[in-house]
């Protein structure tokens, strides 16, 4: 429970505010509630769409306060910052396209962003907003939530403390089935605007969870990628993006590893793996069952270790809530890093350094991501030549 | 996302008071998280110690306003029950033995009661503390919690619908270790009391796991227990409760079971498992994996039936908050009881009937459990023979 | 590979007769695998129907000499103990009311004996059995062959050289579905000797499968049961005998145990699984996976113990054929019955002292088996009535 | 038991030589478990060496008459050629670069080939191999003995029938980690020769392990590779084969595919896995389960098949020999190799055409391996390169 007693002591709640997220909205109301879980936020404003009676009615479901649902981000980000008690950090989780131009409304005037994944649907506009971000004083947090799972802290733990040695070979996957059929030529919000390049990027399923995966096996390893090839294809007939996407990885110091995304495998809902494999160990995680942790000593029988159980140590436990065995999930590990956002805000707001054991994952780590999907779709228009990172 | 768009569209919080749950307490930790987690409820108020100077410094943890937090119930009851902004909803999460005095002073003066389980250390406590329930407006929610899980909600329909056809055989387990070594006697406040009959009642392992399992195994099956023959056992030296049972069950009806408790299980957490089978099909689940559920079509292949994906039905759909493959876990099953219990007590304060599709568990569930413990006591102490219910 | 290597440089194949096993049934072909796997045996002569034509049919299936197939037992059990080339030893795979007057048959002529389980239908049978075979030369060698997996044999190398320290605590269960309906009324003979009493004694699945899980409890755990309740029950309407039963027990030295035997229960095959837990550690096995068993050392994390991999010893080694990671099955486990019988014999057959290190289960373990049945059936007679044995 | 019936029944067994497999090697004992399992051969001679004692007390071990056992092939072949009783059919089970020279000698004299993979080390070796056959009445049989497992003949089957539509995506992998030191530096025949370029080919891992995973891939999906691209990669100091590589993969007619092997993945014995993805359904296989497949209709709960269970159909009940929930392993799956082989020996030495549901794998399957292999590392030594097949 290092959550509970270590967050929920810090008197008021930050007041946060959202962008996107409406009614029927998927990622919206996971941010939400993983913003309410550890009681560190109180949401108070909020832009839930461009349409005023779509956004209005969005904000009623919520509770808030009528003067403070807006139709225009750039509005709220204006009226925000002058009153006394304007948001602290505001939540974007909009389509992608717009990840850039809203966040910049909000970092210019000094609010933290919380900003969902992609950072961006191109390259151009992730650096464009790095830069953005670089001359402000706001934090800029990006919901690679994934992250947040605890064992995925243990298992970096344990990748850093050499544990594994010297890694050699790293094998990630992200495997969905929801993609199977021409689901965005039926009405589909979600999958319309995931399968559009204008609102996503030149990435489909390679932007969407590729990206996902390509940062849980950096998170975890620190290993930074070296060169790539990648084959993309399209499956569904008239798809614009691509809906499966095979990878070849080198990465700097020698090893070497693959990456799965696809969306049209059926039987597979949320099927992201990892599997990291060292001269002196291997460990092995499933997010679909996500507080165990599979860890070989080499000549060793494999072990078993659960979160919070045996050999699962500080870097999990400092973002766990309850004993072993009672399961965490995924609004956890997603309000891991909401509250892992709040102590680094909390530390900006009273101008002290962030704590030195903070992680959540920055702008760099998205400008990373959108470079990986950037390179992945220039690997693939080329027949899978390796390209630089 | 049922929940989100359900629940938090109900204007102003809930306000919430707490009685136990102080600091290094888990499960009142576990019940402020569940609160939280679907915007329904406000912490306002708490005792959370006998001891001024502890209640006030697990307050001041928490950000509550000093003159609402009591080292008395009793007074907690009177001051709140007063004031204008007084609690709505108090929840217990004491040692057994407090759960029947703290509760009645709520009740009697009509604020609603969410308490966590076993009801009471004694049935003549049970049976008073219903009779006070019974006198009064007010609800009383008991948190069995493992009801809020979707899955188990699904099993629930699929009994109910007869897809499993007449049930002839069930078996359920509530496996642990902790209790494996003598941990009473090393410090342990919550091994302390679980262990001492003072606190917990005549059950040991069969009061706090056991009355999980008996719970579980009725919930889904809704069959009536007609009698027992246990066989508890201590096996630590000088524990002064069971930390091990065996429950034959004979059901109303035919059907037959078999109960397991045991904190004595090394490499078992929270292996709360669940099977039940008729003469149409079968379905097994595990808490530790609780996003699942197995279900046997009588000749035909097993199906992997996971929360909202294909087969998962309206039950399950109600009580979920976000798309399969993404685990929902622990926090969220508790949670379900709180936001069941809001949608109850919104009714209630409104004059309303209680929604038809609500669920939490009962003061009725309460006695059930402790009369289900008394009985294995009871049939324990003379050589495992047969007690009806 | 210590099997192949240690057992086929033996020279001559022991000649083998069989009775039993002709067309259609189960678990003659089985046996018949099982001997062949090894290289030990040739079958030479067989007594497979009491009906002369079908008999003969089943010989001519199997490539035998006309003259070495009979439909009397009594009369292939003169004729081949006369023959200079008879058979060494017989295997007797018929419904269990024949086992003990076959297997005299043979014993008094000093033809060893692979019989298959349950001993007998009956305690009288097999005290009378026992007694033919102390008066004989010959061994008796009964294939309980789940002891036969090797991670069964590491599982009682563990428990013995105290890994798991002194046993409290023990689960075992073999749960299956293929009775559910009322298919002897159908036609199929396997169920119809399976629920008659006259051919399968007291116990239907107590004693079918009920006893498997009796002797492998046993045979891991070296403890001996003082007594026992059982709640036997038949489910399918007109079924003669019990077709699930509940097992309470208790073992001489303290340790506490539950049996649970099905054959009613929809999605399991053949789901028989043992856990073990003592003040040290426990292990889990569950034989639809057999290369398997989970140990966990109390405080430590789990460890998956793989047949051939790190951490399995030598007892798991001696009746393994390949390595690690390629699943031995079920096949080879009987295989190391007849394996270790086939040492056994040829050291009779040489006149010296059995090995060491073999293994068998014995007319003991038969004689238990039996009475173990015989005692479920008693005890559930008077109510799951406590029963000593 | 589709196999015990059907094949024992033919008559005098076929005799059986084999050249490898001595003392200590580890593939010959499978083999010759493999051809006992089902009756239908007996080993009679062998070339276990070409150092006479070493063959000759091979021999010895195995009960062979010591005129039948030769330390040339090429005398062996001649000498069997020449017997009234010589061999049938002769088992091939050297280190890869010896397959061609040794089957030569044999099918030129008309005795059928059981020959281990893969089929040569050389690609020029493989089609002169080929040419060999061409020539010969003698039938050849690859042991790609994995596609002996009931279950993966079910899951070919159901490709075949339709039940995944239109292929799209596949994923196979084989992993282990017994190469993760440099094992061949320690003394260990095994690692040393798999090692050796000049005894297995171009190829480390790819070759001895990639090309069963492409075989299993082949074999169950019916694709042709259209073209690869290849990264492989030796991470263990002084080792001059491959022991990781991952490699894209088309198909002809669209769909695509992913391979990975390795044998420095610490924590994976033998970790054979596939996956096949199409427009209506997927199939999921493990080799260490291997009495399951996964399968999921699109829109429909995944569905676990057994062994033999519901759903289990024709294909996999032809080549099982006892029912669901008793696990068949890896020697089962290899017999039923020599078992479908037996079949084809006697129709074709009863001048009969082949039975028309026979599979066994061919020499096009062997050349289309070592040619994966060959394309493997050409492409892997131009960077990855494609290489159209």
């Amino acid at each position: 429970m290092a959550i509970d007693a270590a967050h929920v002591a810090r008197g008021a709640k930050l007041r946060l505010g959202m962008v996107g997220g409406g009614r029927d909205a998927f990622i919206g109301a996971v941010h939400r509630i993983a913003a309410r879980i550890d009681g560190e936020y109180e949401l108070v404003a909020g832009c839930f769409s461009s349409t005023p009676e779509k956004s209005a009615a969005s904000g009623a479901d919520l509770g808030l306060n009528p003067a403070r649902v807006y139709s225009s981000y750039a509005e709220m980000a204006q009226r925000e910052a002058r009153r006394k008690d304007g948001i602290n950090a505001v939540s974007i989780v909009t389509p992608n396209h717009l990840h850039a131009p809203v966040a910049k409304e909000f970092l210019k005037r000094g609010i933290h962003v919380i900003c969902d994944k992609p950072l961006t649907g191109t390259l151009a506009d992730a650096k464009s907003l790095a830069k953005a971000a670089e001359k402000s004083d706001a934090l800029f947090i990006l919901t690679h939530n994934y992250t947040g799972y605890p064992m995925i802290r243990q298992a970096q733990e344990m990748v850093a403390s050499g544990e594994l040695g010297e890694i050699r070979v790293l094998h990630v996957q992200y495997v969905q089935d929801w993609l199977s059929t021409p689901l965005e030529q039926t009405g589909s919000k979600q999958a319309e605007w995931r399968t559009d390049p204008a609102r996503s990027g030149g990435g489909g399923a390679v932007g969407d969870i590729g990206t996902h995966a390509q940062n849980l096996a950096s998170f975890v390893t620190g290993l930074e990628t070296e060169a790539l090839a990648a084959d993309l294809h399209r499956f569904v007939p008239g798809r614009q993006l691509d809906d499966n996407g095979h990878v070849l990885l080198r990465y700097k110091g020698g090893a070497r590893g693959m990456l799965w995304c696809s969306q049209v495998s059926p039987g597979n809902e949320n099927a992201l793996r990892l599997q990291v494999y060292g001269d002196k160990g291997g460990i092995e995680w499933d997010q679909e069952n996500p507080n165990l942790l599979w860890f070989t000593k080499l000549g060793q029988p494999k072990q078993l270790i659960t979160r919070g159980g045996a050999g699962s140590g500080a870097a999990a436990a400092r973002v766990s809530r309850i004993p072993p065995g009672h399961p965490e999930g995924y609004l956890e590990g997603f309000a891991n890093i909401y509250a892992e956002a709040a102590r680094a805000i909390r530390a900006r707001m009273a101008g002290l350094p962030l704590p030195a054991d903070v992680h959540f994952p920055t702008m760099a780590d998205g400008v990373a991501g959108v470079a990986f999907v950037d390179a992945c779709v220039r690997s693939s228009a080329k027949n899978a030549a390796w390209v630089t990172l």
